[in-house]
């Protein structure tokens, strides 16, 4: 069993659920059709298929290599890339002033989630490099865009994110590298990074690195931290890469999953750099880096499941065991209906948490496109909120969703061989990189809750409330019933946000200790309200598209919706507790 | 950070939660007082962490080698066994008459649970050597227990489970192994069985199989298999181990986790073998093996949370990142609301699996050994109904423990060098071997409440009542809160199962679709049950222990209890979701 792109959920999710249609009418992206969705979607589905799919438990078993020549990537991923890079898929949503094809950013998100299903090691170099164009769109002088973005959009050379260091994790502010002015506008980079994904390999001519350092004197913490641009190869005249620059993969990691994702060790030593915008505002470079990452890291939980879903059921039409009604002999587990839920709560969840990262895709499309300040500003609140949750909620349904599968295989699930229990290591690192799930939950309900006087988070639910009044008027009593417990569960999230917005302010550290746990809530419930929609909108559909939608919503609707008003207390009382017990569990002195 | 043996939790949930010195009183094991639990615990927690925890990683990277001679277990592992088998931990709870110490079985648990938690993979040597002396005690002949139990008890012999073949999982009755009459009262055996833990090892000088086959012209499926015993080393005139007997470990399987401890094909080639018990009574023999086997298993799930606990809590310690209130300079991670509220969520379910367990043992213990037939029989009914529930709820609480250690951790939780990353790769066996937790729910939704007139869980919510009361009575407003908590769950506990045994019996497949909600939701209320008790027999404690019991309890009352009452949706209307909706989701033909 390998891994089959989901063409069709995608395009149905970003068609009928999200709306990426939209996009197209307002006439916000010239190159953009809405007969051009299918084809980019499936002949990135052949790739992902076709080329990475196979690569990746032979990845798993080789991993990469550290050489004194640098990293060597696992077999066939050099070849992998070449494809990847020739498809174009590096700029798909990429301006075309600098080469990209100007498509919307919730498309290419559709493609990566694909690309993360079939081999999340491998994608993890063109998610990187996508953050690094981003940041040096949004933040590069327009020198440095015309230097370094047409190789990076075309996927000749890769980007890299160097945020951490041994003592500065979810706490970047607490960095150390330094960065001297060398008198010629450059800067000497010196310091040592941990953890830079695809920090160094063979793939790419040249690999250019995002840094934050400190600048002479610079402010401590957080507000005295740049961002630098440092080649692995200095470019030389004519900008093709020349001279090696002072940086260095010194080491890999040895992890639990992602083998053939490069963890590498980096070594600055007065590595050549030039400042990315302006001194000691690094931050929110690295911000638009990171929010980049964050909303491919859900889909990498989505694309994780999502394989881990197919694995399972295939699993489950082979493997006989036992006897089932209606089947002679040895039924395939499939007919052990104990099996069928186990499936069909993985299925509910992926496609939940894909809408999610698709939905919070679109919101960042509208806010670059949509046509007044308003929309635009209606649309940046809505990335805004959806980002921590298609970041910690989707990750967290990634790795359930992998577990799941395991159970799924039985005792072949425990084996090295089969892809289930690589899924299930792999997906394990999403829910930690790019901000922890625990930093999203905080940035939620601190953050995201207070901005515009809380209008993100209402504009939600008064969407939700749409949903629910449609659904109704269908007069359908299965999508009634749907509407029902999403009602029930919308009002305990609209309650819960405002229990939070006000301990956020007046009992911070409360709100602090209930936060993961409403975040999760609120995943639970906007997962719920999009496949509500994606049951109405499938009625449009019809056929099997409309009774897979409706089941999906159904079964999701009469257990995770049916939970949530339950979870109130859990926010409310449990992070008081917290408070209250902590001395009597732990030594906080 | 190594694991450190929690002597005093499993002494307090002894003693206090699941009132072990009831046994003691009542003088059904005239070798056991009071005053001993203490010490024997202690003595085993010392083996436990000084002995077999510093093996647990270089056991994970070195695993086991299979050489022309047989296995080769891992360094030191060897030395780890014999310190076992001289402390004569192996015999603790056996009858004196076959050499063992005549200690309640429970007692032995506790100590268990420390050895799974100290290493996983060296304990299930032990774990399946108690389950063969198990099923000697209860199948043997007067012969065979005289001819191998001694040894077994004195841990010279180890013990195996031969059930799987590659056909024949969770359906056992699909075995094939054969056995013919040799006609000396011997059988050959022939057939290859697969997934045998610990099959074969170079820790012990014999190793006694016991193996299910078939004999010739048995009866289809599981009314046709037959219990044999087939010893690696034929034994001498004098009882001693002589000529290799026709078994063979021709393989070694790789695995997601557990990598010391060998998981054998073992091809039996016309070995020599003896019936145990009637032909064709095997399947009640093995669940004389398997029923001890499954409570052992869920006390794995709880060790390896505890370890994860104690693992994920040191790293909090340690681990500086951000400022909190109160710290000067960066604080230790502990100091984070939302850390100690994951920490939090793990000790709770980490100390109910441990009660659940232990009471299982409990009631395993009075249902050889109290007074009166009836409480006898109230007894068995107590430990057939918590079996289930100590293996699937105690080692999902494993695995989802583990999952968060690993979060606290954060990018150093995935790295191969950290305990965290070994657990959550070792606790997923749990749920799957001696019976998926799958097998486990229809066990409890099937067998298990139809007992006597549904008298098992009909006698567990009555005591979860009395603890209410209690509770209550003491006018402590915490306890007050937490006995509401409870009290509401209990109410849906009774009202999910009465719903399900009508539904087992009208609508057999609607049923099993909700089997597993259902298991999960009665963990949950007796889990809350015990930590209210936990909470109340605290008070008599006092100190830190009543604290750290009231403040578990509390927390767990605000979230899973609280809980409980929205899952009822999913047990009465998921489980017909699935059905309904399973043609559209798969392809059922």
């Amino acid at each position: 069993m390998t891994y089959i792109s989901p063409v069709e959920d995608i395009a149905f999710a970003l068609e009928e659920i999200v709306g990426i249609n939209q996009l197209s009418e307002q006439g916000a992206y010239p190159d953009y059709e809405a007969d051009l969705l299918l084809p980019v979607l499936e002949e990135a589905g052949k790739l992902a298929t076709n080329v990475l799919a196979p690569l990746n438990a032979q990845g798993d078993v080789s991993g990469c290599v550290l050489t004194p020549d640098g990293v060597l990537s696992a077999p066939g991923f050099k070849a992998a890339y070449q494809a990847f890079r020739d498809g174009g898929w590096m700029g798909l949503s990429v301006p075309t002033d600098y080469g990209g094809q100007g498509l919307p950013r919730s498309l290419a998100l559709g493609v990566m989630e694909m690309m993360h299903g079939a081999n999340m090691a491998f994608s993890l170099c063109p998610m990187l490099s996508f953050g690094a164009i981003e940041a040096l769109l949004a933040h590069g002088s327009e020198h440095q865009k015309q230097t370094y973005l047409p190789k990076l959009v075309s996927g000749e050379w890769t980007g890299t994110m160097n945020l951490t260091e041994p003592q500065a994790g979810s706490d970047v502010g607490a960095l150390k590298t330094k960065a001297v002015p060398s008198g010629d506008g450059a800067y000497a980079l010196t310091g040592q990074k941990i953890y830079i994904t695809w920090g160094d390999h063979d793939l790419a001519d040249n690999i250019i690195h995002l840094v934050l350092a400190r600048l002479p004197n610079a402010p401590a913490g957080s507000a005295g931290i740049s961002l630098f641009l440092c080649p692995k190869f200095l470019l030389d005249e004519n900008g093709h890469p020349g001279q090696r620059n002072g940086v260095t993969c010194i080491g890999l990691e040895k992890k639990l999953g992602i083998h053939a994702s490069p963890t590498c060790v980096m070594e600055y030593d007065g590595a050549k750099a030039w400042l990315i915008g302006a001194p000691h505002r690094g931050l929110a470079a690295m911000f638009t880096m990171m929010n980049s990452a964050r909303l491919n890291v859900g889909l990498e939980g989505v694309g994780v499941g999502e394989a881990a879903c197919q694995a399972a059921l295939a699993y489950a039409q082979e493997r006989k065991q036992g006897r089932a009604p209606g089947i002679e002999g040895p039924a395939p587990i499939l007919h052990h209906a104990d099996v069928r839920r186990t499936l069909i709560t993985m299925q509910a969840k992926v496609q939940a948490a894909r809408a999610i990262c698709l939905a919070c895709g679109i919101a960042a499309d509208q806010a670059q496109t949509a046509g007044t300040e308003t929309d635009r500003e209606t649309a940046r609140l809505r990335e805004e909120l959806l980002t921590p949750i298609a970041k910690a909620w989707s990750t967290d349904v990634g790795v359930e969703t992998a577990s799941l599968g395991v159970q799924i295989h039985g005792g072949m699930g425990f084996m090295n061989e089969t892809l289930a229990a690589q899924l299930y290591r792999d997906a394990r690192i999403a829910p930690i990189y790019e901000g922890t799930n625990g930093i999203q939950a905080i940035d939620l309900a601190g953050r995201k809750l207070a901005m515009k006087d809380g209008a993100a988070m209402q504009n939600m639910l008064e969407d939700i409330q749409v949903t629910i009044r449609q659904a109704r008027e269908t007069n359908d009593p299965q999508l009634g019933q749907i509407a029902d417990r999403l009602s029930s569960a919308c009002e305990t999230l609209r309650d819960c946000t405002d229990w939070m917005r006000q301990t956020m302010t007046e009992d911070r550290e409360t709100g602090l200790a209930s936060a993961t746990a409403y975040l999760r809530l609120a995943g639970d419930v906007i997962g719920g309200h999009f496949l509500a929609l994606s049951a109405l909108r499938g009625r449009r559909a019809g056929g099997i598209r409309r009774a897979r939608a409706l089941a999906l919503a159904g079964f999701y609707a009469e257990t995770l919706l049916a939970e949530a008003p339950g979870r109130a207390a859990g926010i409310k009382e449990g992070g008081a507790a917290v408070l209250r017990d902590s001395e009597a569990l732990f030594d906080l002195s």
